[in-house]
This record gives C-alpha cells, sequence and structure tokens, in this order.
C-alpha cells in the first residue's frame, strides 16, 4: 500500500513517527506493508523534527494527487484553499483521503463525502475532532442504535487550559493566555481558540454525525471566553459550577440548538472534571444513557494516532474489497432554533450604587420580563459600588435579554458586567 | 435482513425495545427493513414486559440456527452451556453473530473467532464489555496506530456502586450490599460481581485486543471488595486516595500484566471520579497518550444499544459485501507476570497493642525486607489496642509478603488487617 502525504508540520511529521516506531505493529494489524511514497512540502530545504529522505519531499502536489501508484492520500495541511482542491482532485482520481482537517469538513465536508460516494472512495476524518479521541467513528458505529439527544464536549485544549488556570490559581484571562502562548498551547494569534471558532467547527461536524443534518456554521450562535473574569469563575464557584467553553448539540422536537459558549457546569458533572488541555465530549442517547470519551484533544501524536488509525482502516478496507460502508446523513430540512428561544438558567453579575433597595428595583425589573430568580446574592463592596450576582431559574434568552434592556436603565445599576448560561 | 434472538431476558427484551422505538432512524442509518423473525425462549406463555408477537417465540433453536433466511443470530442467553453450541451451530450455518456473552468470549473468544473467519462470517460482541460504551470498536480500530502500554477498568458497576456508597455515606460493606441487591444493582448471589470474577472476564477480552495475545482467564490474579471496610476508604481518603476495584493489564518488557482487585488510586486520577454504577476505561497508548471511555456499563438499555450497534454495524457490511475486515490476534506466547514480581505501593493496616516501640519494631521488620515506608500514622486508640495505617514506597509484592510473615509474629501485632495496593 502506498501513502501519500499532504504537508509535514506538525501533524504530518507526527504521522511519519508512528509509522516508524509502531512499524511492526501496523504490519501486524493490517497484513500489509504501508510505504509512504511522497510528501508534499513548501520547502525540501528545511531541517526537520522527523527522519524522512529527502527523495520522498515534492513541492508538486501533482506528484501525489495524480499518481497511480499511490492508493491513500493523507490530508495535513489544514484549511481551505488550496487544499480543498487537492482533496477533491484526490478524489477525482479514486484516492482515498484521510484528513484532520475541520474547517474544510465542517464547510465543505457533504461536498466532500458526496464526490466520494459517486467516485466509490472513501474519507475518514477522524482526527478533525478531539484528536486522538475515539469520536468520529463512534458516533458512526458504536451509537447508531440510539437518538442521539444531547451532545455537549470540551473540545478546545486552549481555551480549557486557560480556564483551567484561571481557576485553581485565581489568574486573570490576559495573564494566562500570555503563558499558555510561551507553552505553545495557545498560538500568536488566538483568536480562532478564544472565540470559539475552532469548537464551532468540531460542533458542525459532531452534529452532522448526531443528528443527521447539514450545518451551515454560520447557525451555530459562538461566544468565546475573553469576557470570564476570574471573579466570575469565583462567584460560578461559590454556586457550585465551573465555567467551561461548552460546543452544544441539542435535539428538540423543533429543531436543533446548536451553540458554543462559556457555560456554568455543576461540578458534580463529568464534564467539570475534564481540566488543562484535555478534550471531553459527553453524549446522550436514548437508549445508552449518558457516556463521556475523555483524552488529549489536541498535539502532535494524539493527532497523529487518529491520522494512522484511520490509514489503517482504510487498508482494512482495501484489502477486504470494502467502500462506502457507512452512509453519511445530510439531512437539509432540519432548522437550527434561534438563539432568543433557547431555555436556560442565566448567572447575572451586575455593577450597582451600594444604597438600599437596589436589588429590590433589580428584581422587579426582572420579575416584570417573567423572569424569577433563584437567588440574588450581594458581593463585594468597593467605595460607594457593590456587585450582585443573580442566578435565574429555567427562562427563555428572549426574557432576559428584554429584561436586562431595563435593568441597564435603572439608576441604581451602573454596569451589567456579565451574562454566563447555565448547562445541565 | 432478518434476525434470530437467543434469549428473551433483560438484554434480549431491551434489543427489542430499541428495534420498536428507534425503528425509523435504523432503516435510515441501514437502509434496510431489519426484521426480528424468532425468538428463543423457555416459556413461550410468560408474560414480558415488552411486546413481542406471540408467533416470533419458539422453543427450538433449530428453528433459529438452521433457518437459512436468518441472516443475523443475536446471542443474548449468557453462560457457555448449552450457548457456546448453539453460537458455533450458528457460524458453522454461515450466520454472522451478535454477543453479549463476556464469559464466552473470555474463555472460548479465540475458537469462536478463528470458527467464524474459516466460515466467512464475522462475530461481534462490543455488549460484552461495559454495556453501552464504545470499547471492543476502539480498540480494534481506533487505536490501532498505538501500542497499548496500559488499561485500566472499573468494568463492575455493582462493584462501583458499593463501594461509591461506602465512601459518601460512610457504611460498611454489607449494608449497602444488602441494598444494592434490594435496588437490582447486584444479584441474590453475588458473588460473581464482588468476588471480581465479572471483571476478570472482561479484563481477559480487553487484554487480548489490546495486546494482541491469548488470555486464560485463570492466569488473571483477582481479588474481590469483600474484605473493604468502611475505616480503609476514610483512611485511604485522608492519604488522598479512593478505593476502587481495578481489571489492570500492563504491557512490560517481561510480559503482562494482569489482576483484577481493589486499589488505591490517587483522587486526581480521572477514575477515581468514576462513582456509582458508572464504568470507566482509563487506555494509555505510546501515540495517543491517555483516554478514558466512561458510561453506563450495564443495565438493559445501555446494553442493547452496544448489541443493535453491532448489528447495524453487520448488515452494512452485508450489504457492501465486507466481511472479517479485522483480525484477531491470540498470539499464545506472550506470558503472563507472577504476581510475586509486580511492582507497587502499598496500602497496609495492622491492629497492634498500643504501647511504646511497636512502630518502630513494625518499620523494622519491613526494612530488613527491603521495604521501605512513606508513611508510618497511629489512628485510633481502643482500650490497650491501637491501629497503625502504613503506605510504602514502590516495592517487588514478593518482598511485601516476606515481610508481612515476620510482622504477623511480632509480639505487639494483634492482626494486619488489610492490605490494598495502590495504582497510578
Amino acid at each position: 500500500m502506498n501513502i501519500g502525504i499532504l504537508g509535514l508540520g506538525t501533524v504530518g511529521s507526527g504521522v511519519i513517527k508512528i509509522f516508524q516506531e509502531n512499524n511492526e505493529l501496523i504490519k501486524k494489524r493490517t497484513g500489509e506493508e504501508v510505504s509512504i511514497k511522497k510528501v508534499l512540502v513548501r520547502d525540501p530545504s528545511k531541517s526537520r523534527a522527523v527522519k524522512v529522505d529527502n527523495k520522498l519531499l515534492t513541492t508538486d502536489p501533482g506528484e501525489i494527487l495524480d499518481d497511480p501508484d499511490i492508493d491513500i492520500v493523507v490530508e495535513v495541511i489544514g484549511g481551505i484553499d488550496p487544499t480543498l482542491d487537492y482533496v477533491l482532485r484526490a478524489i477525482e482520481n479514486k484516492k482515498h483521503v484521510v484528513t484532520a482537517n475541520k474547517e474544510m469538513m465542517a464547510k465543505e465536508g457533504w461536498r466532500i463525502l458526496s464526490l466520494a460516494k459517486s467516485r466509490g472512495v472513501d474519507v475518514y476524518y477522524e482526527a478533525s475532532v478531539a484528536g486522538g479521541i475515539p469520536i468520529i467513528r463512534p458516533m458512526k458505529e458504536s451509537l447508531t442504535a440510539n437518538r442521539i439527544d444531547e451532545i455537549i464536549g470540551i473540545i478546545n485544549g486552549t481555551t480549557n487550559y486557560i480556564l483551567t488556570k484561571m481557576a485553581h490559581e485565581g489568574r486573570e484571562y490576559a495573564d494566562v493566555l500570555k503563558e499558555a502562548q510561551q507553552l505553545g498551547y495557545a498560538e500568536a494569534d488566538p483568536t480562532s481558540d478564544v472565540e470559539g471558532y475552532d469548537a464551532r467547527y468540531k460542533l458542525a461536524i459532531l452534529a452532522t454525525l448526531a443528528f443527521g443534518a447539514r450545518i451551515d456554521v454560520m447557525d451555530i450562535y459562538t461566544e468565546g471566553i475573553t469576557k470570564i473574569s476570574k471573579i466570575d469563575i469565583k462567584y460560578a464557584d461559590e454556586l457550585g459550577y465551573a465555567i467551561k467553553l461548552l460546543a452544544i448539540g441539542r435535539q428538540r422536537s423543533d429543531g436543533l440548538e446548536l451553540r458554543v459558549h462559556p457555560a456554568l457546569i455543576n461540578k458534580s458533572h463529568p464534564l467539570a472534571q475534564v481540566n488543562d488541555v484535555f478534550n471531553g465530549i459527553f453524549i446522550k442517547g436514548n437508549a445508552i444513557g449518558e457516556i463521556m470519551l475523555y483524552g488529549r484533544g489536541a498535539g502532535q501524536m494524539p493527532t497523529a494516532s487518529a491520522v494512522v488509525a484511520d490509514i489503517i482502516d482504510i487498508i482494512r478496507n482495501i484489502k477486504t474489497g470494502t467502500v462506502n460502508r457507512v452512509e453519511s446523513q445530510y439531512d437539509e430540512s432540519i432548522p437550527v432554533i434561534d438563539m432568543n428561544c433557547i431555555v436556560s438558567k442565566y448567572y447575572i453579575r451586575i455593577r450597582v450604587k451600594d444604597r438600599p433597595g437596589v436589588m429590590a428595583s433589580i428584581a422587579k425589573a426582572f420579575g416584570d420580563h417573567g423572569v424569577s430568580l433563584q437567588s440574588i446574592i450581594q458581593k463585594d463592596v468597593k467605595g460607594e459600588e457593590a456587585e450582585i450576582v443573580l442566578l435565574t431559574h429555567d427562562i427563555m434568552e428572549k426574557c432576559v435579554s428584554d429584561a436586562l434592556v431595563e435593568v441597564r436603565l435603572l439608576p441604581a445599576v451602573v454596569k451589567v458586567e456579565n451574562i454566563i448560561r447555565e448547562i445541565r
């Protein structure tokens, strides 16, 4: 079997490392000699952390995409341009594809998979979500007896690392972000992670698998962690919650809830104990009940582990003459529910003037919009100002937004500092 | 596609329920109409919690095993006799088999799978370990790029429920067992669960998948939870540990460590947070690092979820003309390491006469056998007796056993109350 690899960055090097270190095992498990025939790189003269025969390197994608001897193309470049064209060309040329590309699978997965079906090849993408943690394959195979009701994931390691450090060490966001960048856990431009875009791509992929729906990533409400302060984490902790960046997909009778945002989650929930760079994906099915899959959601070797597992699976397919065993479902008629219509508890932190009757006036403003409060607690008093933290009962988001318009106009209210949804 | 089911107990009824409740989904996911053609029962007149057309019931296994119209035989009777014969006959007759039978797969898996290979059919057994939690398929497919170094599981829900209740409510074993029996979490004869035999079968199956070894279940050292007292749980807690019944498989250069026993596990370990009837399986691979799979390891619907997922997978195989995609490895040459040669920390609780010099004499006895102590703490004093709890450094089991022979002979020692291994 011959493999061509597009890209020799972190993940590509990891794939080669695994083939070097676990070669005997892989031979045993596939019954085949697997050989890496070509690797597409930008600069063949660059020195690399992994040993690769220089003759394997090429700067011409055609040497991989159009080589009839190559059975499997491994795409580990990332992004859409020019990657999507490469992948479509490989499929046109009847090559199986393994990809780690979340953005491409989230946006163009339906197109890639339908072309693959028509050309009689497979496209596997286990590494696109949560690194090495088995999740794509469980969704496609292990959980098929279930109607999936809910999938909630901590699927971005960078933000989970930041939130964990903020919680455990009582530090502020900017401070921890800087450290994460120094440690290589966050990129120089952290936008995609901290604003939740990375998690959004992954949720789109998971939601398609869970609900059989074609998802437009722009339909996923997305909010990052940049507004979370250490004081929110402290107050949440006192209320019995952790704060995590969650990717949430829920099936309701009227459509799908799809959202990525920081959320209060009860400390007894398994996801609340997923810390540091670890990922966890919590799934509820109508037969299986609750399960959680946990592990390293990123990093060179965990991600490469998923890529190589996909390669091995495809080799087994080729050997047994199998293709397109699992049909992809991309139902376009399933609606995404407007965020105004989700129901949740809300944590709201408000800075007020420290004078009598403030709590009553705030409670009344909420009450007038049908928002009843579970608790309202005055915290820190500083000079003439105080901080109030309140937790609502379950209520529709629209009611909370409407109430907040009025709350902001109250003379005693200085600022609504933060609003964080709760999740159960 | 026609299915025959052997057995209509808890799991069998669950399988039928899923086909009733999720019928549309299953049709979508397989593209096939699946029909249950016959169900083997002992007593067709018995009233049942699930609606089944009486014409489907039969007391003659031949009506399923020898019916050429039946494609897949689902075995949910359990045990070896007569089940193994049924399964082998189904395979001889070229039927695919789905089974939830841990004892049969642990003891006779190699025989069943090799016959299946020669007859060109598949045998799937996801439900045999940890109910609905995806574990067999991840081991066979998702983790194949890895050398698996370690697999540690909480894979018996009954004992985990008992230990959790003992820990959270400070109750004794016998008391909680009784309650578990009333709740249906423990059987009238709880031996198989509380003595660790159930976990042993499951570990044998997992170890075969993880290490490619043929395992004799009797080679797995097995110790149950009946000797664990609430006082051990309290002392362990004070030392920073939870006590869990663990099934441990480890690859060492000289062979495999295979053992089931209660163990101290650091509270920060993900397995320490697996509580109540939940199961968790923690795996270390040389590429993926650490992952954990978590969920309900037993119960009607979670187990049936795994059975039906296997059925769906086999239907997909049949539709795409696939068979024997994944080779089973049953290497008989991999040795199992003697328990005397494992290395661990040990928690030891000793009742002594409360007099000066006791701790010194005990520490000396251990020291003489090369066992150095991490801590030695005097606990409860009652009358003329006191309790001492000690924690050793890492040491070979043989040295601890030898030291304990001498410790037991010390005049000040009343009784060595308990010895519990630590696991990291």
